[in-house]
């Protein structure tokens, strides 16, 4: 971002977490906006973010983060989307652009269309980004480097309007796409949700067997559970907002979970390699189309760092007069 | 490892994948053992690990390989141990320890031990250690560093000859625990196999739904998934062993996942916004612990890095005499 215009005049953030936080950054280091605005429920988060410089403002009402902003981005948990859309309606700027990050869209679409007046564009976005750590100091500006970001503009959405919002987050590396709320919630289900369920399950189920202590758990985690652990460490308030808000489809989903896991049940049960050896080997193929996409690492365990290896002499193992 | 003498004369490796080049490579950069001889069933892995200069010597037969050994480590899927037990009985030099890396302990001891003469030490052993990838190539030197390696030594054995073993894997890095076989295989079924089953099942479900295509899953697989498919992306052999040879264990922690999915499952279904937050809110100090001790890196994750920011100019958003 050198010679071009910002694509926005004023990018007001409501909400300033993980991905607002990672928003402000890009879009700064990008100059793809003039101006951020930020709001945050919370005094401590609004400190911070003046410390952090993550915005030229900082206010205490999602009313005046509003005023005068061409691109408004609602980044708090799904659950309180609506309430935000209430307090913010009357204060948006004619044509100005209305968006979010809410991991669901069917339920934002229904919560806050109602609450934005006529004349205001509204473009629900997921950019399919994140971490395990949560607020302000959590962000940074390469978040959305080779991700992807869902769009799901309502039927009748001003097409201009969506591929402004679209080059905002071409912007900030990401890659853009278009899908109906419905469908999105859908592919997010299994590709997002269904795993978060299942990772904090397991966590869960491990931190409760009275036969295994928690601390062997910590300790021989390498085996593959701490994988999971790192999912299961996501906001816990976001979480349960995504779960409320995505009940039908997560249902479905884990419908299709629970007769696989029991047909694999079934073949553990029965001693049928064959059919374990057949599930495993297709399953691989899943993860070289991931790393060739470019949506993972090819590096061996996610390209976790491996300490050298001790330079303290070996003890020897049989006695002798050198010994000590 | 500069003036201390070898704890091992010569060393048999039988198998030489990720764990047995892990070894081969961390005992030579150690000086743990003074010789490596090596054999490997397909006579491509034999030519590549005499390539890769991983042993002094690559044989062809098992029997040969242990020969004049002092330590042998069976490094073979754990299906194929009792096999090699019963190939290398008569070949084996008095006073040997024989050892081998399995994932189930029970299953190695029923198989193995039967077949070993009187006067060698069996002291089995589990690395708590991996990457998804397999064969002479995916080994390095430093995968051991750190983590736990697990003897389950059988009542009786020689405590001079668990010690030098335990001496043995301290000096590829590793931390070294005592257990009892069984509880090995329990504390495993839930730190490594079901984790391990449960990646399979979803990687399976996800690649098979009607509505969400696999370009669908592979594109939006940063929400989450794409961290189950490294775990389903392991060795399908070497899985398809542990869940045969551990199947009580494993099906044991897999009704207590169901039970807790199915408390889950209820609290979406009915809404219960405030079980899900509490169970959320526990799972998260799990992942703090596993950091703490050091068997996790603390960075947002696993570590994985991002690309930079996009330097091209922006698109501008509205048409002008200067636009392309």
């Amino acid at each position: 971002m050198t010679d071009s215009a910002p694509l926005f005049n004023r990018l007001a953030l409501i909400g300033v977490g993980l991905i607002g936080s990672s928003i402000a950054r890009a879009a700064r280091a990008q100059g793809a906006v003039r101006e951020i605005v930020a709001s945050a429920r919370s005094a401590a988060t609004r400190q911070r973010v003046a410390e952090l410089g993550l915005a030229d403002q900082v206010v205490e009402t999602n009313a005046a983060a509003v005023a005068g902003a061409d691109l408004v981005i609602v980044c708090v948990p799904v659950g309180a989307c609506g309430e935000v859309a209430k307090e913010i309606a009357l204060h948006l700027q004619a044509g100005a652009t209305v968006s979010d990050v809410g991991s669901v869209k069917g339920a934002i679409v229904r919560e806050m269309g109602p609450h934005l007046p006529a004349g205001v564009h509204f473009v629900p976005a997921h950019p399919v980004a994140g971490t395990e750590n949560s607020g302000p100091d959590a962000g940074f500006a390469e978040l959305f480097v080779g991700r992807w970001c869902i769009l799901t503009p309502p039927e009748g959405a001003d097409p201009a309007a969506v591929e402004r919002l679209a080059a905002f987050w071409r912007a900030l590396g990401a890659n853009v796409e278009q899908m109906p709320a419905a469908h999105h919630d859908l592919v997010l289900a299994i590709t997002s949700h269904l795993p978060h369920l299942i990772a904090y399950t397991i966590v869960g189920t491990a931190d409760e067997l009275g036969e295994v202590t928690r601390s062997e758990v910590l300790k021989f985690s390498a085996g593959g559970f701490r994988d999971f652990t790192r999912i299961a460490a996501s906001d816990p308030t976001m979480w349960r907002d995504v779960f409320l808000a995505n009940k039908d489809a997560v249902l479905e989903m884990l419908g299709t979970f629970n007769e696989d896991l029991a047909q694999l049940t079934r073949a553990i049960r029965r001693g049928d390699g064959q059919a374990l050896f057949d599930h495993f080997t297709r399953t691989r193929a899943i993860r070289r189309g991931i790393v060739q996409i470019g949506q993972d690492s090819p590096a061996p365990d996610f390209g976790r760092t491996h300490p050298d290896l001790p330079v303290e002499p070996l003890p020897r193992p049989y006695a002798g007069p050198d010994d000590d």
